[in-house]
């Protein structure tokens, strides 16, 4: 009998839904804009848009076919607890955002889904961890048991598997790379510290550091032309594909940069493997060869040459429903 | 039926051994000198020696109790596979240190118990998981899932134990805490490298400090007295609760570097404390006040208040021995 599972990737721009079949093939989509819900107190609409979708999805399962349950990926999902906690960059989600108690401040949505779904297994990780989940089930971290899946993307976080477990840490939260500090005195970020990984090794950090190179040289560049603070990232790794000496240069201090903290978190874990996804992972071998160097040359010499860096397997716009879905094809996922 | 077991830590300088009972106690002692056997390809003689001490703390057993089993804490233990990887710091060992394959270099102590005892489960791991063994069933890490055991000695390591299980990572190498980059143009590391925590936050580490401390500055201290190379950490740890302003400069840089490294491991693996032991942390609060306000500043600031800072609750020379009997005493040891 063929199972499918149903994954949820909630963004703070989209949500996106995959019904998924036992190979890893999205069989059937549905979207819809998170910030369509941009009212405090929006919640329960919400959750009932997302319910609509999910029954939607369930009536593509073909005849004869067993749904297995539902996998949700979020940002600052709680596993444990089934929560998503106020997360960041998604406050569009909260009820009341004056309530310093962040337990109150967030949404039981696996119990709002089995409320709604009896019978469903409904499991839930952070989207960092959703990835690793994704990777081992169905990409590029396939047969390990000890690896992080690393995405550079909006944000930078990780996903940790040890011995084939996820590590979720207290509240979830293990597995915020992006948080771990690169230059004390460094740029601003988001969290309110400076000098975070996320500043240098996301989308904008990348841009950042381009726009600081374009300061600081007189190198000519197509570049130039655009508007301080309308770089995107993937308008500079299409002109390091192209050979723009500025991009590349971005590209290889934004390398350098990761391939250190890469390096200290394998040192700490040990992994076989680094799998890479999120757009600025998407430029490929752009990323990925000086980031090889760099990371070799930051390891202590005993552990050179003994843990990968790949590239994500997964198709880019299917990672995150398709590590949603693996979820619940594991028994030792998060609330398992 | 009272039960008992062996622990054993096999230290570059020391063995020592322990009987220990159900509530943690040592009701017996070995050790002998590991550096007694430093002829290449010694290691029968060594493993020799070291079945006669298990045979006499066996013999220690009082009438009607049971022993669970010996466990074994050893620098580059590989718990999967019950060997001891050709270590750094106990090159004596090595039976044909010209062979570039660790695995030929490496010695399989577990199988080699389990042939002279049979009956008795072994066990084993690197030091520093056993430290975080005896830490999580006697000590300061009761209770907890998540905590990270750090020790500050001769080396720096941590075993690291996510949702109650030590992560042994790709060869059981996880826990390098000493080997991640704390200045990538720092001092020199044993490990070939430069700036990597260890040189800074192990007991040479600290004397380096107040070394670089004395050579720098002006300030009148009885440690100048002391000849280069000559100064211990304990020295340093005397000269400062004594208030000498040199020593407390050594600590408070010491922990400022220790704190920032602490911050980027709690950021990644999330856990409910961190547990510190080995000769610079028995300095107690002299690290420990400047370690919190460093770690804190350095964590990004939803974390802040999140993760203890602890002493750890073992006697100093008993940790590595109930550590080790530890690893017999939870079904999800190394080995299980």
């Amino acid at each position: 009998m063929e199972k499918f599972a149903i994954g949820i990737d909630i963004g703070g721009t989209n949500t996106v839904l995959g019904l998924v079949d036992g190979a890893g093939r999205v069989a059937a989509r549905r979207a819809f804009a998170t910030a369509d819900y941009p009212r405090f107190g929006d919640y329960p609409a919400y959750a009932a848009r997302l319910a609509g979708a999910v029954g939607e999805l369930l009536g593509c399962v073909p005849g004869g076919a067993r749904t297995e349950g539902i996998g949700i990926g979020a940002p600052n999902a709680d596993g444990r607890t089934g929560r998503i906690v106020q997360p960041v960059n998604m406050w569009r989600f909260a009820p009341d955002e004056a309530d310093p108690d962040p337990q109150r401040r967030s949404f039981p949505l696996c119990a709002e889904l089995e409320r709604r779904f009896p019978g469903l297994r409904i499991r839930m990780t952070n989207d960092a961890n959703a990835a690793a989940w994704g990777e081992m089930i169905y990409g590029a971290a396939r047969g390990m048991s000890d690896f992080i899946a690393v995405t550079l993307g909006t944000g930078v976080g990780a996903g940790i598997v040890c011995d084939g477990r996820v590590v979720e840490g207290r509240g979830g939260m293990a597995g915020e790379l992006g948080h771990v500090t690169v230059d004390p005195a460094g740029r601003p970020c988001g969290c309110g510290r400076r000098g975070c990984l996320e500043a240098y090794a996301s989308a904008s950090g990348l841009c950042r550091t381009l726009e600081e190179l374009m300061a600081r040289e007189t190198t000519p560049s197509p570049l130039r032309a655009i508007a301080g603070g309308r770089i995107e990232a993937l308008t500079v790794a299409r002109a390091a594909e192209a050979g723009d000496p500025l991009a590349l240069e971005a590209f290889a201090a934004t390398a350098r940069t990761l391939g250190r903290a890469l390096a200290d978190a394998a040192v700490l874990l040990s992994p076989e493997a680094i799998v890479l996804s999120g757009g600025v992972a998407r430029s490929g071998e752009l990323l990925l060869a000086p980031l090889r160097r760099s990371f070799e040359e930051a390891l202590m010499p005993s552990r050179r040459g003994t843990v990968r860096l790949l590239a994500s397997a997964l198709a880019a716009g299917d990672a995150a429903v398709l590590g949603a879905s693996a979820l619940v094809r594991c028994d030792r996922s998060a609330g398992a």
